[in-house]
């Protein structure tokens, strides 16, 4: 008994069958003596078909307007999404994401929640009201629509969570929580009840796409109870909160991020500096770079590796040619044919057997290892992306070895 | 050069060719020197692809839940137009009808607007943009969607003329302006330059469905100038307008309306107060009332013959014969084989040969005559509904002679 911030991604109301079966999840909870607000995502693909609708009409059309555009999504959702909860004879009433008290900044497309002002969903939840929120929206200043951006929705459910001090927030998707590895992939895969924010942060960041990562940031900096469960199968998921005994080592995963390249810079004079213009020059582009490695090349020189996204491979390639007179003569190398396997666990840093095991897995395979990064709750490793797959099945081996 | 309302329906806009054909008439008119506010309904089938949506989910879905599904069609309508006028490089801001100030009363479905706060449309007009707001919606006192109901969006747009003090109000449509009877079935059929108020709501009333009759009221009591005209022809329409003088007989149009149904209550007794039971009884059932006769029949009884929409006939019998102790046992008649047919015209009262004129057109081709009823400027008979376009043609032809 409490009060529940319950999220819904589009896939799970993408149909009437669907949408239905959300509403039995929702009343069940009410039903349980809960305060139940609900926040929902455009229906399947209704946005990108609102995206392909303006497009036939203008390819450069305004962020605002694109905004205005694409919270109708969302409010097509929130009221169908609320007549199925009618038709479970529940009360229950829809609020837009200005309706909700969503304030945003001004930056359309992406704007950041200012704040959340309650006052309404507390008078609907007052009234015994299941509340349905829409997810993705608020409103600026001038009392213009604005959108949250990719994975908005996610980000809406918890600052909502946060602001009404819910006592969790889950969010509902087509997984049945966080896995030790991906279990589509690895047999022995196992589902975590417990992980820490930090943990599911690293988990999103190398390609485990559970959970938006500025949800989880928000999550950590309000102390919101998260829980990752499926909407399709009706079971416990996996707990994301702060846990504080943290004596034991605790492995939370094996991840795998195929989408990423590995630039090389050859020969670069060792002079102080030259990693500084690099890496600005890359962030003014806003080039996320990721693992760095410098090492020293022939005759005072030296090499500088790293890696970005997969997608922004050339554009870096390009950006450091045309702006840096040291190494517009260099050789570049752009190597997308790699991949990052990385173990997570916190308490990681206290044991450092970890990276040896993890080592000796990929050693024990023949796997070559090109770069390696470790952080306090993380180990990766850049390998060729041909052996990705079965380096990720032989570290989880190694560490979760089957019982049976 | 002045302050245009354009108003543009569902069909103008339904799909991505049809709106750039809007922004190019509504650009044009700004780049001529207009302000320019363009209100829009949904796109072609939207409300009805949502009200499906709706039903496969709910039946029996709240009212306010269906506002809150069914505003997000204009929703859409608006953005992609600003879009389309943004590509014909002229500033632009689309507002939902709660940020164009409408505020209306909480009867979801049917709202009535109780003011149009126009204090943010003026300010986008100062700041020279085209201002493109969403007809058929309104916000309540509860900060609640709501929806103006059928043929909401006319309604919009002379309202916000009236509040900004347009100089004209345009209703685009699929015709090219008021005729004096249906183009398609009369061949002599002349575009009217002009009409007045009272004229076009005694054409709307019988059946030329050009404007939506709350929309025509509204335009009479704030005397905001209306133009009817195409959106697919660029030609000068219709203008709907307080003419002054008025000397000259102006005979407006020939309209016909098939759907209706007579009905005729025989031998009740003639004592007062039945006819007041009779129509006040229907009235407490909605059931609209038009043309009513009493005739003497046998033995101290009287004969009740009234006309109705054809929809409501047989409920119309059902509700007298359960409800009322006189007619229970009496003769009920429902006739819905009929049409009614009328001549339309300002200063009709004033040239008494109108209603001969009518009656020897009828006469020359052999139509008999059920029910005569006149207006200040309007004269209808009910005639068999298969002598309906016949007779429509017949009287076009004896006040509009052809002149070639």
């Amino acid at each position: 008994m409490g009060l529940i911030v319950q999220k819904f991604g589009g896939s799970s109301v993408a149909n009437a069958e669907r949408v239905r079966n959300v509403a039995r999840i929702v009343t069940d909870c009410y039903r349980a003596g809960n305060q139940v607000v609900v926040v929902v995502s455009a229906q399947g693909d209704t946005t990108d078909d609102l995206i392909a609708k303006a497009a036939e009409i203008n390819t450069r059309a305004s962020k605002r307007e694109m905004d205005m555009l694409l919270a109708a999504g969302e409010q097509i959702s929130i009221s169908l999404l609320a007549m199925a909860i009618e038709a479970e004879h529940c009360p229950v009433v829809s609020l837009l994401g200005w309706q909700a008290g969503f304030v945003t900044n001004s930056t359309y497309g992406s704007a950041r929640i200012r704040r959340v002002d309650t006052v309404r969903v507390k008078s609907a939840l007052d009234n015994n009201n299941i509340v349905v929120v829409a997810g993705f929206q608020g409103l600026n200043r001038r009392n213009d629509i604005t959108t949250l951006g990719r994975g908005g929705s996610d980000t809406s459910a918890v600052a909502l969570a946060a602001a009404l001090h819910a006592d969790r927030c889950q969010i509902f998707t087509d997984v049945e929580g966080v896995y030790t590895a991906d279990p589509r992939k690895v047999p022995g895969a196992v589902k975590l009840k417990e992980i820490t924010y930090d943990e599911m942060l690293e988990l999103a960041t190398l390609g485990a796409q559970v959970l938006n990562n500025r949800s989880v940031e928000m999550a950590k900096k309000y102390n919101v109870e998260l829980e990752v469960l499926s909407s399709m199968k009706r079971a416990p998921g996996t707990v994301v909160r702060e846990v504080t005994r943290m004596e034991k080592m605790l492995l939370r995963g094996v991840t795998k991020d195929a989408n990423i390249a590995r630039i090389s810079v050859v020969g670069v004079p060792d002079t102080p500096g030259i990693a500084f213009k690099i890496f600005s020059v890359l962030a003014a582009k806003n080039i996320n770079v990721d693992v760095i490695l410098q090492s020293i090349g022939r005759k005072g020189t030296k090499d500088i590796t790293f890696t970005t996204d997969g997608d922004n491979g050339q554009t870096a390639v390009e950006v450091l040619k045309s702006s840096i007179a040291e190494v517009a003569d260099k050789t570049i190398v752009c190597d997308t044919n790699v991949a990052k396997v990385s173990v997570v666990g916190a308490g990681m840093e206290t044991h450092p057997g970890t990276a040896a095991k993890m080592f000796e897995a990929l050693y024990e395979i023949n796997v070559n290892i090109q770069m390696i990064a470790t952080s306090e709750i993380k180990i990766s490793v850049i390998i060729d992306a041909a052996d990705a797959d079965k380096a990720v099945e032989a570290i989880h081996a190694k560490f979760f070895p089957v019982v049976e």
